[in-house]
């Protein structure tokens, strides 16, 4: 995959899934080669922060494989021959929530990243605190989940919330959504970090990927 | 009241309410002039961040004084024949609230000065969203005060949540409780400032005093 | 409104004035969605943050609604038959000030809102600290004023010294406005949570919605 | 619980463990009404951040009870005819490591909740990055383990390189062990939240008690 | 004075005064070691930041000494057949306006280093702008002066102010006074950098002797 | 000069001359009704932070105008039978540096500024600490201004440095050239405010107008 | 070179080699303007932070000089006659390491400033902690290099690492890589200076050519 | 040496020096033990950051070791019959630079590090740039030195000053040294990584240990 890559291929035996492309900065050549030598191997690919045009270059090689140009993901099964496709008989359940719908990118790179992993997703959305009766709605359905993610920004205060109702674990990801002191997402990260809930843990701002990992390792146990 | 002090003596006249004195780095007899040039123009005294030494001085000279060892205050009424002593009628009603216990000192500090401008305060301690049923059982409380002041630390969301049940304006008050990444109230301050609430206005880190002057200004209006 | 939008229903009941649209980020479509719902619902709409474009798309649909640029809002009357139009017989006055011309979109934002509360306003513009007897001519306006509303970026002193002349409780409002040191408005913020007037209370960097939204709280009660 | 005091009553049902008592600043009467009260309703109790004093008041009352001076925490199993005492036959198991000798208590803590919590733990010390054999010789410990604990200051690089080694989750304790630039475990933080392996997710700054929870709620589903 | 020492003995040339002492850190022989150097080059001393128990010692040394406890300064003149001891007929006018009481010591030392340089002072206390009939009081004696030297912490807002009603440059120095969100001065700082009057410059936080020096020079050029 | 703004028409009595116009954000016909209005009143004026486009606007108006684009000034004598073009015999003398030559915008907009004043401006360029032989031969000039304005970014430590040469005031203008950790100047500011050099003031970072009015001020007493 | 450039033309003779050209923000004419004088002068020179355009520029005049796009450098020899092209017999040699693809350009910017000072380069690229057996495979040729320079982002842990396993010293360069919590490379910045291994000296950020001149000094002594 | 720690015994063969003692936190008795296992490998023993009490429990064992209290170090040679006391005949020379007197404590602890890897150390004290002569009278005992270590606080400035002089390596060690806007060390650190002279490496504030540890490497390869 190109002289300057060393691509982790001992990933999937030591930690089960293999390693994942992070889009940002990579042009379309270096993103293919990688899904080249991925296939190679028998391997699914999940590409992350992927810009439209790099994506529909690479909508050209494999047809079959799945853009959402909301979550910035691609991603793309086994060969033929190869693992099976997991995403049919999802294990677990995760459920991704939003605080509000500019969250919703965030929510999405982690919901795609379950399914790549074979981990079953609920979705819901935009039940932030200013709303409360919107969270009491839906909260048989964060209960029945094995893993909470909760995406949000401005000041991040529904993990915590979220965290006093359920006893599953929550990964909150903090999102730059909001403006002035919000700081692109450092005041929600500091919220979250901060949660008198328990059984918060946390991830990078904007880090929808390493939530929906996270979540997956976790349910899929 | 010393060469070093240029009392505000136009206080009153200009915004209803004597200069407060910030106990903070005075002495007991600095403190003491201050409060005998008051008690001769016929108004009540209200000193904050009062150490308990400079209290048991003041004590001695003024025993009929309220000292609250809690919220670091002391106050004393007007004189006879001045002003008449205002907390006897008091006007309006605020909700004071904590997050957790820890709390107590800032809260207390408001209430003691919501007291001094003769405002109605109801208590209500340690109902942070880790143990949401605490909450939901004050709501009505909540929704029958013209203002209410939320005293948190850690991450800050109560204000928040708070702000979501009531139509009143809720003063947020950051704390400086927490360990790690609190930094010293700065994440409870960044968090209010970004509330998704529209009704949540805020005051400084530990500022008891400012949130209960500001929801006694709006109350008594 | 759409399958990723939780529309907040109950705002109304619970507060008092119906959800506000924060329109950065959305688009035309989904914020049209949203006004629809509250135009059936018989509720009066407001956008902030809207974006030219979506602005002149809402028109065609529209052409009663008020649009203004500085302020980057749109507001739009309840339907007839619904709720009547409040803004006819405003309650109460809330004084809007600027320190510096450049200031102003902030301040506009927080005089729409006040205007789609029903709540009177008085624009006082430019009056910053290093042209003092610019403040000093408008005095009489801010002592009539039920709650003052201070917009200002720099240094963010102008909402103390107001402070220190009126009795009235201070919505202080930092602006973005400013370069090197002020870092966004940051400065400014610092300054008017640390003011040495009891009766600041401080919303985010450029949240002109929330002071005005505070602000027509507190006048109309 | 005293008057100050709305004790979670109702978390064992909501999250499965009752609620932890926060030692900071409480006196030991506050503590020993809550643990009574827990005791009263068959639960076991678990009490962080205690000092030694209050440490010491509460073993004459309860020589049972179980303090760690390193982890400043102090545990008492529920009363008979209450709750079994869960410790007999841990659940699960949870790799508790240090990167170095002064990162002891922060991960005593954890470990001490994990107890608690009736899980298994495995405790590596001092096999920081700049001795690398020293991880070497521990790994199949590592891989053992269903979850992953790291307690690491300073540059706070040892979650990040156990994390490329296990395929379990890791939960990544940033200390304030260092010096200088190191900010109160800031740095150690921050590196954590960036790590380049997926499945580390981060608490805040000496937070054992939070790490050992979230590692029992993982480790015991 | 001292192996680890290396006097700047060639800075009067060069810059018009001596050396002048930091007595932070410095033991109460290696100050006296430096003064005894100075008086032996006919040179007069300025000590900052000195302890009381280090002018203790030094006062038997030099019984005619002057010790400024509030300031933390310590001044000798040179020596009968050196230089003469300049205090006698100033040169120049410099206000040293303080906000708050709490400011005095950084007034202080300002006001001793003038004197140390023989300009003279005129001390402004307590007039910060929540009274602000109290700074109209001093305009007629703020408008005399060559350089106004401003101390102030909180917001830091009274530079701004007096430098709209000043010709001449104000030296704004940020002290530490103040709590929460004013960071030990931080907030100071950046308002005065930030100042919307154009004739204000900024020293280092509590920095009053470089308020006075750089007061000095400008005074008595 | 518009409804929103206010002109400080009293600034050249209070202070001793007219207010500078700040062009960032300002539209053309905005700056231009200002410059009428001090045409009127018969004062010179002065525009920063004016946009290529603004000023050609303005060269149709008044051909007789100086545009600096490197330093973004504006400038315009006073009309005929007002007061008279000051710049003529200019008083003073004002050596303006830079550290290296990325810092002349800055530089410039302190010299224009000095011009507008009537003080005059010795320019000395790119002398910067690794280079130290070039500092060493423009000493004479140095020792000879009344005041020395310093621009310089990344580390900042010219303005030190050139403060342990010469005994006149040094204006230390930190700039926002650099990149990585100089964070767009503010490692300059800091440095520069912590200088060990007893002469060494500070302004905002990129405030090349405000070091020059203040030199300008200094230099003209 | 231009009026406004003081080329420090003494730098060979005080530290062994010429002056290096900052490219950014500087125009074509002048960055040609110095290398025409360092030709002159019978120097090699080497250009950083070269934009395309000023690239294609200079390619005209001088046809055998090397310009490396990724690494923004642009190199040119000595003229005949002069100093002899230095990179013929490489002294020492210099491991350059990568923690990922995109610390590609830093890297780059260190090797071409290896190349002009005449030090061997090595190239290992992509062996960051996330997949460790990929730095395994690499220490031999670790072990053999003078000085080894990482550069990494995000969490910036592979200099720790490699320090822990070489004798020579390593210099760490932050780059910039990452988003959210590793605000453009401070996180990586911190936690290389936190490092735990005694052997890693840091530079500023993005900052390949020190950290490929440092490497240079060292290696050739 | 106790059961928490895992001495790095193969540091010798891997980095050519045994492991360092961080005395910072560590109970005399465990100091003891891990010196008495070196001493048992015929490994000599450096201890820093060692408190006063510590060191004096220590000479009782060791009457032979070094103590140095401004450093706060311990140094203790290698057994007989082990390897020889390297400090005999010191390998290649640094100079030890500090800006003032108070920079010391950093200064000496790195010249202790270089004693005991047995290179030669050359001490030069106070040279700040404020009097710029004492660098001047110093820089041919700069210019011989192997490496040149610079300690200063404040604004940090001497590493660039020196590093325009000389061509040998400089490392920069920032230090905690100043008030206010120094931060610690902050301030100094950052100039330091912004250094315009291309020389200069640095290393945390106040990290004499590790620049002393770096020169050495350095000095005696
Ligand atoms: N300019 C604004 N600043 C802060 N909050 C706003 C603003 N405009 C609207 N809001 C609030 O944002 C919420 C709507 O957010 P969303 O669900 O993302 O449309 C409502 O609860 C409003 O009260
Ligand atoms: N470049 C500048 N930096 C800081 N302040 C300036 C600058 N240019 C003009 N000013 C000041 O800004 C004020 C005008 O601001 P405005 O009312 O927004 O035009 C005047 O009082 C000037 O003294
Ligand atoms: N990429 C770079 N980063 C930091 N310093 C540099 C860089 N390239 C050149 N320099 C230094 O910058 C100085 C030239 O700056 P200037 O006078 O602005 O061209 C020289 O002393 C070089 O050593
Ligand atoms: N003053 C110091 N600053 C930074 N690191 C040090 C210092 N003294 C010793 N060390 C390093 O700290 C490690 C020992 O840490 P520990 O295992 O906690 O004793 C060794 O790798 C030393 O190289
Ligand atoms: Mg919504
Ligand atoms: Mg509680
Ligand atoms: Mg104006
Ligand atoms: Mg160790
Ligand atoms: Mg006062
Ligand atoms: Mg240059
Ligand atoms: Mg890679
Ligand atoms: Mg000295």
């Amino acid at each position: 995959a190109g002289g300057d890559v060393s691509l982790d291929t001992a990933r999937r035996d030591r930690c089960g899934y293999p390693e994942v492309v992070y889009g940002e900065g990579k042009t379309p050549d270096a993103i293919a080669a990688i899904i080249a030598a991925q296939q190679e191997r028998g391997e699914p690919s999940l590409v992350t922060r992927i810009d439209p045009a790099a994506a529909a270059d690479l909508e050209v090689l494999y047809p079959l494989a799945c853009h959402n140009a909301t979550a910035r993901t691609w991603r793309l099964a086994a060969p033929v021959g190869g693992a099976a496709c997991e995403q049919e008989a999802p294990q677990g359940s995760v459920a991704v929530v939003t605080a509000g719908t500019t969250d919703l990118p965030v929510a999405e790179e982690a919901a795609e990243t379950l399914v790549w992993m074979g981990v079953a997703v609920t979705r819901i959305n935009d039940i932030g605190v200013a709303g409360p009766q919107r969270l009491a709605e839906r909260l048989p359905e964060l209960r029945d989940a094995d893993v909470v993610i909760v995406a949000a920004g401005m000041e991040g205060a529904l993990p915590s919330v979220v965290g006093g109702h359920v006893a599953a674990p929550v990964i909150a990801v903090p999102t730059s959504v909001g403006y002035g002191a919000s700081f692109g997402g450092v005041t929600a990260l500091l919220g979250m970090l901060n949660s008198c809930s328990s059984n918060v843990a946390v991830v990078n701002i904007d880090a929808g990927f390493k939530a929906g990992y996270l979540a997956g390792v976790i349910a899929s146990r």
